[in-house]
């Protein structure tokens, strides 16, 4: 192991990110509670629901809309904290569900906004990582991330859990079944990942960067183009591969770093014609996902190789985390602590 | 004027910023169908809205989801294509209204969602610029931008356009009056803002640009994100000022470029938590909206001064475009013609 290697491994962040497939473990081995709240949703058939969450917890319920949408059928609102926070104006919810995603339960506006919909009939789920948190404590039900304390102040074990979180409570709303081997396979993606990003020396140098991800991959995208922020202090955009066509390409320049989150199990129709453009334009291209359609001369990163696109995305998570990690360090910047960011946020 | 300046007014861009006062008056002299359409939408009583829009139309649409929810109190979802695109899941559009906006009117995928949105009982009101276009075709009302032809590439006066009848359907449900003058504020907002951008010099030299709104400036900060990636080919980010705290804040560096867009009549201590983060990391700032809260040093870029923070917001949006259009002629580049854009762009 490299210097650059040891130094990589050697941060809370590297850690936290180690704990994931415990994790699923752990989630997997308590699905009765999820089992009962999934059971209470069925019965109320709301006709919509809002995610809510910022930073981080807000890519994840992102990543929730998603799912509730295809899966399930049900038009998905992504709340905006500022309509009560700023504008002092209810939302009428009615037949509403609210489902809030924060690592620590406590942001201002979140509670706020949480305090409000209550007020004016929303049924609200809250999923935190602190059963005691105001938020946990303003839900009809609450769903415990269950991944101890986080200490790197960039978010990973906490966002990998909201994902997993997601995709179980859909699961159960939806009758789909749990693939088998999920932390066996988290581990070898996190072990796999690891002398992948070693090996892929110049992605630290690049300062143009671009994030692209499509559907479930989006908000993994998303979030890789946040923790690029927060710990390698690099402002990296990230779009979905369609959006990414509708004007922000003009950007791209030949030498310029683009990152693909492209899942096994994704169509990969849906992204073909942004590659394919991409790469008449620059060389330097990264997969995280699926190995499937990285080309000659094009860096894979890792990822799940499950054949089913919303849980290979929910371990992809872990490959991102890493990158981000692995970047900061390679920079000489210390990612468990970034400059001029707290473990909570209050805004309002 | 300098030859500089002699430059940035022969672009077919600035020819068309320059016509959204004419644009105001004409729209102003046709509200009986907007009218009309609000009327029937009351009658309806929709329980949620979605709205749907790629690019400059999306940004545009959320600007349109802020409006809803705040002066009607009606849940607002942003669409997303590629649920019926990718995933071919139709959603439940249970006493649903879809709003859809484009320019073109031609955009793929957003014809394949309206398309699925109707067949599952949506009912569907399209803004475009062309009442014969797919999306016109298929909506129950149509609302025209009448902006006439859009030559440039990148979208500005129909982005005002959708704007102001944004706005204008609104005001048209909650009975709000429409603040007096508007086309004369919105020529004067673009003949100072002219000068003022002009003496911005170092403007189009940053290489490290973050763009700040929140509440309904938001829109304006992203589509200057946008701008600016279309037509001076810099990858620019966008935030809300409270969305910034949680995280992207970390890679703002000391001689880093921040584009505050805060209309006026918008309460400023929504936003002063992050000025005051911000000025005490980089003393290169910029103000688009109003020159209140510009301290010296500082530089501000033009806008609207009625107070009334929406319109504010719609008239600022021909700022961020002359903004766009002088940053690009400045680099040397043609804002007309953006590399690798084209007019309309056919998504899946």
């Amino acid at each position: 192991m490299s210097t650059l290697a040891n130094r990589a491994s050697e941060t809370t962040m590297y850690r936290e990110i180690h704990e994931f497939p415990r994790i699923i473990d752990s989630a997997l081995s308590n699905l009765s509670q999820i089992q009962e709240i999934a059971e209470i949703l069925k019965e109320k058939d709301f006709s919509t629901v809002q995610v809510l969450g910022r930073g981080t917890s807000g890519n994840a319920s992102l990543f929730l809309k998603y799912l509730i949408e295809v899966k399930l059928g049900v038009l998905v609102a992504d709340a905006s904290p500022s309509t009560t926070s700023i504008y002092n104006s209810p939302i009428a919810m009615r037949n509403n569900l609210l489902i809030g995603m924060s690592q620590s339960g406590k942001s201002t506006d979140l509670v706020e906004f949480a305090r409000t919909a209550i007020q004016s009939g929303a049924f609200f789920i809250a999923m935190t990582n602190d059963a005691q948190s105001p938020l946990a404590q303003l839900a009809d039900h609450h769903i415990d991330l269950g991944v101890g304390p986080e200490l790197a102040v960039a978010a990973t074990k906490s966002y990998s859990s909201e994902l997993l979180h997601a995709q179980l409570l859909v699961d159960a709303m939806s009758g789909e079944i749990t693939p088998d081997g999920l932390a066996k396979e988290s581990a070898r993606v996190i072990d796999d990942a690891l002398g992948r990003i070693i090996a892929a020396t110049d992605l630290h140098v690049a300062t143009d960067i671009v994030v692209l991800g499509r559907g479930y991959s989006l908000a993994n995208a998303l979030e890789l183009s946040l923790k690029i922020k927060e710990t390698s202090l690099v402002n990296v955009p990230a779009n979905s591969t369609a959006e990414y066509l509708h004007g922000p390409i003009a950007a791209l320049k030949e030498g310029s770093s683009v990152i693909f989150l492209s899942p096994t199990g994704q169509d990969y129709e849906v992204i073909a014609p942004t590659v394919e453009r991409v790469r008449g334009i620059t060389s330097k291209i990264y997969w995280i996902g699926s190995s499937e359609h990285c080309a000659p001369g094009e860096i894979f990163l890792g990822g799940s190789s499950i054949n089913h696109e919303s849980y290979s995305a929910v371990l992809d998570s872990t490959v991102l985390q890493l990158v981000a990690n692995h970047c900061a360090v390679a920079k000489g910047l210390n990612p468990d602590a970034p400059q001029g960011l707290n473990k909570v946020t209050l805004t309002r």
